[in-house]
């Protein structure tokens, strides 16, 4: 494979490609192949982006149908026939049956765009200009988005303009098991000199991706829900990587009855891994006057297109749904096993821990965690780790995998485990 | 044409829409498609990102022929053969050419993303905070971006977060023909208490878009590279309006014999439209460690792959530039024409400017430039405005718009202004 | 008294004349005179400035002495024989004995000014810009030190600039008994995504004055010294409002035997109500540049004077101490009884807290509280309260109260509480 | 003269003490006195803190008289007879003679105090954010006012923090005679897309003292007023140093016939050195709600004491005034004399500026300026540079100067300008 050209032009700031330096030609599903024709079980995923496989050959007929038929590529944010398309698909589809009343936002089509005009927006409506985050929170590395994001890598990385209009506090579960961290945001909330400056809105990831699959109890989430409503502060669920089935149900706040002021997606949305974003919002909320916050790629027609026919595919009824919870499952078990086996046999303080296919083992360490990565990696199964430390092995198949495809995936990575850490 | 759904469901944040209300279905080159079956001569093109076209053949066969084979279509930031092929061909065809030695940073696939990062990578390459923009610049709305764009629409708009990192500094011509506004910048750089921090890096646009086409002197863009380089400060060009061939060259900067530090492109860079951007940077600046800017869409290979077939077909030797600068003779001097017909008939003080196919009426008045372009669309163009007050009525054209399209675009805006102004 | 002119032309902004509605003309140690001829005693004491009682007669003849002989009043920095004077009494009375080995930075004479200094200075040590603050904590309204201010009051009245800088965490208690807050910061500082960009410094009172008599444990100080040592983070003491013996020793932290690596002075510095700070840091940390931090009274020479006649005065030996420390018992004891009294005989949940003179009962509630200290004031006691809520009714009596003053103000308070309550 | 504690003991922030190497003991008008005894004229004046000279006997009798009497020194924000005396004797003999009606906020004693509560009060009076400063502008150094300031030293210096809430505007004459900057400022107010966030106010010193004696034409101040009247802005302007008649008028802003919504003033404010503030409001933007802006030593109530007694003293007539500038052009022509010598005889391009006794000879480099002002103090003169180079030899001797003191010290100026330079 020819990476001289890849590694002298490319910047430094790569990072995929470290892990997994062989060259990708194509994809199907939950397989990549490289240049040299080896295949290679996906526990990836484009980090969520890909819920439903690789080239998903029904969304890419109608990408394909669309481009041959000459519709409209890019419209600024015009209005398409394949943007009516996806808004009444959208509204059918997801927001009826859950009894959801959302107006629609397409901004730039990535997270940390969806994010920054999430908390723009709610900052706008509310008057205030503070947004309560969450430890081991990731929403996106603009500024914005970045002032909610609790990585160091990125935080030390602003060149000295320290990012603003954003208060941490502690996530379910931060501070052990016999403390609820709402009490704290609560007992901030009601002091009057205790430095919290009152938030317009909390941003919240149900259960954490690049923090390392930590996963919000129901109850506390409702909770949340209830003390946003209690104090007049917006509930804003980033659903980028938790949603879109990627829990078991299309929102993963569906789990636990909370209903949010404001909701950002992207990642999986396209269906397609196509770039695509949107924010809902309450109608009520939506403050922007026209063109407020702009952006050349809102209106990406492909994504709209393919977006629509994924939804139709796949959220009609509650068929995938039940499967990916069921595959959920089937991961949990093998996982939980693997867990115990570096706790008993190996002497790591290992754990595990998800929601439907948003799974980890927390090993404890990420050097742990990168040896048995890396061993899968030989063993032709990409899979990467998250969490501060990088500590967790994490899953992130496509939801469509084959059953057959899971199971030797999980083989591949139990064997790994083995081999890595005998 | 159904257009309910659309105005119940889209944030109130929509804009093109509301001077366009009609649903496109379908485009090609520099024509666009409702619902209806009315066809319209595009001067917009996508505010710069369709610079060939739409659906332009030779492009979406490569797209096509890249879905067919299942390449890959999203992968974080992998190696893909896509991203060799579009990294080999930018080296090749655009680079080599013209002396040029950059490194390639892939960030999110918008512009205000590549800004984000361009002006993150020269903060922490000088270790200065601060960043030297100009009046009526345009750089994007997240957070980091919006510190550096001028306009008081989208800097009133962040709900109480005053942005920060930037400075202001007036841009050719803003004082008058009577003074170069670089003796002001030079003058505050020798002052120690002129209250303007060293800046890191200073970012221009060579033609402000969104600002008015304003053109800046090629000598004062010579002068500004001077002032840089004697100063250890960065030049940034942001490129991504005036780049990939709209003023008549491949970069913007080519005409004022510049060599910037760092580049941003985005808009037409894909070649079809697709979301894409990048950021060049000398190679001695890629201070990034691995993984400090992410983002999930970092690595499109759909726009690789379209762009390396545009660098291909439009960019390999200089009959397409060459093209360009012909028709933007044939668009200034009718321009010219209008121009001079408001003056004289109208005595409204109108004038025309910009470069290649980068261009603008100045009418002076928003009201006056709406009423023009408004008139032009009930007569089958699409062509907006922009500056601060929405006074310059804007020619984008696509750069491949045959001859007698934009001879009949130019006839329509003619008699559009000469019937809105009756 | 005629107070129309002050009502008329002072600021809305004035407060204590709003609970102690009479125009005072003399004072003497604890007890001041209105114009009427009214006695009042004084358990303010210019919130901890009067530390030894008004126009106090030793150190009013240096003052007078000084004045006489032409001294020099103001000099900007200016070396003069009072500044070395007040240097050399420093080094011999305080820090000698005490072993501590610091070098003194002279800013504006007030708190806030070497609150900006202190942390400044610490992030300029560190070359990071995060100060740690604490819930409840109060260290001036200036931008800088407002940051690290926990009250909304302020927070919420900078006209639209979010303060930036700090970072706020539990104090001491905050979490209830169960929870040593210090347990949150140190897993958040090996945390990295937890949010906490890595601080500077930390800033902590001793004692919360303004936050409510809030007594950070000795345990609970002493560790957080530790973690500041091991994590290469500077400690803060803001020994504005507890120093000065307030709580029976000289610097508040001897208690808890930590030495901070800077701290901050003012309020009773001076010994006489004269506006005077300075900041103390360790040698090594002294990165100032000539001039970097300045200030037009940062020399105020009448109160080094009467700064130095207080040291020699009162900090010779151990005397002063401990009569503060015997007078402390005796407001512990009575405030014990009047809570005791208040939770049995009128079911407010009421309790005792404080060091050495500086000490609170806490009521429960802002509405209480101002029911007594009103009640007192018509009695003839001036009293205030703190906390959030203003719910701690609070001593701040001069050091130097006459016993008798002490135990007539006391019955005056306990008689109040019964009035006011029954 | 023993200077080694002072040396060792305080912080290398110091700075006067390096130009004058020498320990001060006394001070009687113009006149200070080092421990060997040694007398030195003073054109410093505690950089305009002592425009009544060191010492004054008629202003340090009230002062001494007030302590005998056990006057209140310390009140936080009581009512007190002496502020009430100031209050009622700044209206009768200050405010009502000229016409002006405004309210008083005391905040803590110093210029940046002042001007921190200032700009506060005009951001939340209009509701944004935004303050314009101008180029060279000193107003102090807390984080809020520094945004304000121009100086590198000082804002190069936050350790990471930068500052914000602050436009830099070209003050008068920055860009040469042929351009009136202020059509800068009015552009930028029109322009949409300009950059500026509408400024809540603007803040200006009519002289400009630390940054270089640099002095705003009079039609430039009203034109200044004439722009924020006609956009809703308010003028600030910073009296500190230039007010309390160091210009010859009590006010600065009178030569211009300008009436500011808010004025600042402190250093000479209490006629003695003693540290002292004031903010002044037109009534109706007192939008301070109680405490909302506090500090320790808001009321100094011997200030207070001082400042009336200086009110009465000089100002219940013109006589003082006249006197001032009638030494003024003493000065000027003396000054104008040595440029000329400089210019003429020594090729050193020089000019005489200034307003009253606020005068200064730009020498074109700090060098030259440090030679001569270095030789002055070995001749008995103690005089200082300011500009962003320190290229001005600066005037601030005290306004009551016996002329013969004033002209021995312009005698030793001009003999030391020679020795200097020969």
């Amino acid at each position: 494979m020819q990476t001289q050209t890849l590694e002298r032009m490319e910047s430094d700031v790569r990072t995929y490609s470290r892990s997994f330096p062989v060259v990708f030609t194509k994809a199907q599903n939950a397989r990549l192949t490289d240049e040299t024709g080896r295949e290679y079980i996906d526990f990836l995923a484009g980090a969520g982006t890909l819920n439903y496989g690789h080239n998903n050959p029904k969304i890419k007929q109608a990408l394909v149908d669309y481009l041959a038929n000459d519709g409209i590529v890019h419209g600024l944010d015009f209005w398409t026939a394949a943007k009516r398309d996806y808004l009444e698909t959208l509204e059918e589809v997801i927001f009826k049956p859950r009894g959801l009343d959302y107006k629609v936002h397409f901004p730039g089509p990535t997270g940390t765009n969806a994010v920054e005009a999430a908390i723009r927006l709610a900052r706008v409506a509310k008057g205030r200009h503070n947004i309560v985050t969450f430890t081991n929170g990731f929403h996106g590395v603009t500024m914005g988005a970045l002032a909610t994001t609790g990585n160091r890598k990125f935080r030390e990385a602003t060149g000295g303009v320290p990012t603003q209009g954003a208060s941490f506090l502690p996530y379910d579960g931060y501070m052990g098991e016999a403390t609820d961290t709402l009490d704290y945001f609560e007992k901030l909330l009601g002091d009057k000199s205790g430095g919290l400056d009152v938030p317009a809105g909390v941003i919240v990831e149900t259960v954490q991706g690049e923090g390392g699959i930590n996963v919000a109890g129901l109850d506390w989430l409702k909770r949340l829900e209830g003390i946003c409503r209690a104090h007049d502060i917006l509930l804003i669920v980033d659903d980028i990587q938790a949603g879109c089935g990627r829990t078991g149900k299309f929102f993963s706040f569906e789990h636990a009855d909370v209903v949010p002021d404001i909701v950002t997606n992207s990642k999986s949305l396209s269906g397609f891994g196509l770039p695509f974003a949107h924010v809902l919002m309450r109608p009520e909320l939506d403050k922007w006057k026209p063109g407020q916050y702009n952006g050349t790629f809102r209106g990406f027609n492909l994504a709209f297109t393919t977006a629509a026919a994924t939804l139709r595919q796949y959220w009609s009824d509650d068929v995938f749904e039940r499967d990916v919870q069921r595959k959920g499952r089937i991961v949990e078990e093998r996982f939980q096993k693997i867990a115990a086996w570096l706790t008993d046999e190996r002497g790591i303080e290992a754990s595990e821990r998800g929601r439907g296919l948003m799974r980890g083992i927390d090993v404890g360490s990420g050097a742990i965690a990168d040896k048995i990565t890396g061993q899968a990696f030989e063993n032709g199964l990409i899979i990467e780790t998250s969490g501060q430390d990088g500590e967790v092995v994490k899953c992130l198949c496509p939801l469509t995998i084959p059953d057959e495809d899971l199971i030797e995936a999980l083989d591949i990575l139990e064997a790994s485990a083995r081999q890595a850490l005998s």
